[in-house]
């Protein structure tokens, strides 16, 4: 199977917002009227953070659990993350009735692997590399015979995390401009396919932190550069491109704006104390980077998608 | 004039709701699956933090505001507030396009000056007895001619604050219970007569801190006791109940739990952790208030009025 084959069209994220409507939330848009005086344009946050198990990544594991064969699924899915992916696949298996395997490395924050656990999933720790995670999570499906479940590569995850900005097209159909974050590429490549989809004059842009510039980096290059060691807050951007997810934000044309941990911060703020909701680091990227190239969107109307907001109440960064 | 006559009656609710429905957010009503699995009650948040100026203290400055003839409105409202209601009467006057004076204490808190400067109020300082700030506030009143709104007496300010729980329950219908925060006394007793006139079958609730408990004092006495000195976490409620206030809760036999301040921070978190929003601690009490009468309100649908979100990030209690 080519590449081709892997990438979702439009059609699959509308299957995909069929598919997971009994099981996710339609999260609201917000407005603020001050961040839209601060910044010039029209803001339309898109709140990811109200999704079920916190984060867009419920829609994309949803998709993927209640897209697999009755036969596929009876041994349950299987997937390695630290993060928000691996929560949500454990409640998007539980919506069915399946078993999830969770890989995770040791030393990972005690209130994922507890949101993990409350969604049911069978924790597997494991060691601190790429190596062992994927060792880790190959062993498991050969075992059990589950299914594996990428965070970011796999072809309905991508076309569930598309669901996201089609349903913001559907609350707010006059965007100009969308702007998500870059981590893995899920979620950016799923929106770019939305987006072309469904509204043609919109243009979709991407955030990724400075410290974790790997996307940014690639596109200059033209190739896939897979070997920069992440130094950022935004914990959900940490994740390397994928391959798939590098050719779609090619064949796209993705314009990047990498932003510093400074601005993302700040932002972050902007977003807890005006429009009063917990965001993740992760999620101010997207304004920290509309605010840093205030000039390239004055006067407009522009989604941003609010990833999540499983944050760490302990550790704040002020 | 009589108590009685400065007392609202349901259909000044109903006529505040239609006067301030141009300038106020209509509020969601938000929900958590697991905040209901943990209260065993099915939980219905009224998230007055996503009011204009953050918090339900808007609808009663707005329904003052808006209430004045237009030779009263002409010279402006003045008003003494080091909270919410300084910010929220600066705002209602800017939609009236009338001048706002606040008389604000020494050393209150920048963030709550900077609302107020940038709602377009007037800024007067003085001593931090309540004497200082009454005398302040005539003084302001007899020079410029501008008519007092006080921040939980006043009948317009009662009625408009009861337009939170009649919002509340046009969305959530059939609702068993509602538990409000009780500080001076204008949400509670305007949420009271709401509810009466509203949903006969529903009951109200207060909930007020054990180290501000003068309501609950009061009641237990069955007259004011206004010499208690505050010691709670809950800046929103330290203020000594009103003679109105007290009034209206005697007349529906007001039931009142306290609650201590730990409770209220633990409540505050899991309102963040779950529902994703930015509460004051003041509006934690009401879940505190649940949460330690479990037994009573357990398989009910209880609404909860959260009243505001304007949070110092800077002195977070954990």
């Amino acid at each position: 199977m080519g590449i081709e084959n892997k990438i979702p069209h439009y059609g699959d994220i509308l299957a995909a917002a069929a598919r997971i409507a009994p099981y996710a939330h339609v999260t609201p848009v917000l407005q603020s009227s001050s961040l839209n005086a601060l910044s010039g344009a029209d803001l339309y946050f898109k709140c990811e953070n109200f999704q079920r198990a916190g984060a867009f990544k419920f829609r994309g594991a949803c998709n993927a659990v209640w897209n697999l064969s009755p036969q596929d699924a009876l041994n349950g899915v299987v997937t390695h993350s630290s993060g928000n992916h691996g929560a949500a696949l454990a409640l998007a298996a539980k919506t069915r009735n399946i078993p999830a395997y969770i890989v995770v490395p040791e030393g990972a924050n005690p209130a994922k692997l507890k949101a993990i656990e409350q969604a049911g999933g069978k924790i597997t720790f494991c060691g601190n590399t790429m190596k062992d995670r994927d060792d880790t999570a190959e062993s498991i499906r050969q075992t059990t015979g589950a299914v594996l479940i990428h965070p970011y590569t796999h072809v309905d995850v991508i076309a569930g995390q598309g669901t996201a900005a089609l349903e913001c097209l559907q609350q707010s159909p006059t965007l100009d401009a969308m702007i998500a974050p870059v981590g893995g590429g899920g979620l950016i490549s799923g929106t770019l396919i939305a987006v072309a989809g469904k509204a043609k004059n919109c243009r979709v842009f991407g955030a990724e932190p400075a410290g974790a510039a790997d996307a940014y980096e690639s596109l200059k290059a033209n190739r896939r550069i897979a070997d920069i060691v992440s130094e950022t807050i935004c914990d959900g951007l940490r994740a390397t491109v994928g391959d798939i997810n590098l050719h779609i934000m090619q064949a796209h044309e993705l314009e990047i704006f990498t932003v510093s941990d400074a601005d993302t911060i700040s932002a972050m703020r902007l977003i807890w104390e005006r429009l009063k909701i917990l965001v993740e680091p992760s999620c101010a990227t997207v304004l920290a980077a509309l605010i840093k190239n205030k000039n390239r969107f004055e006067g407009k109307k522009i989604g941003l998608i609010i990833t999540g907001g499983n944050v760490d109440l302990d550790s704040l960064p002020w």
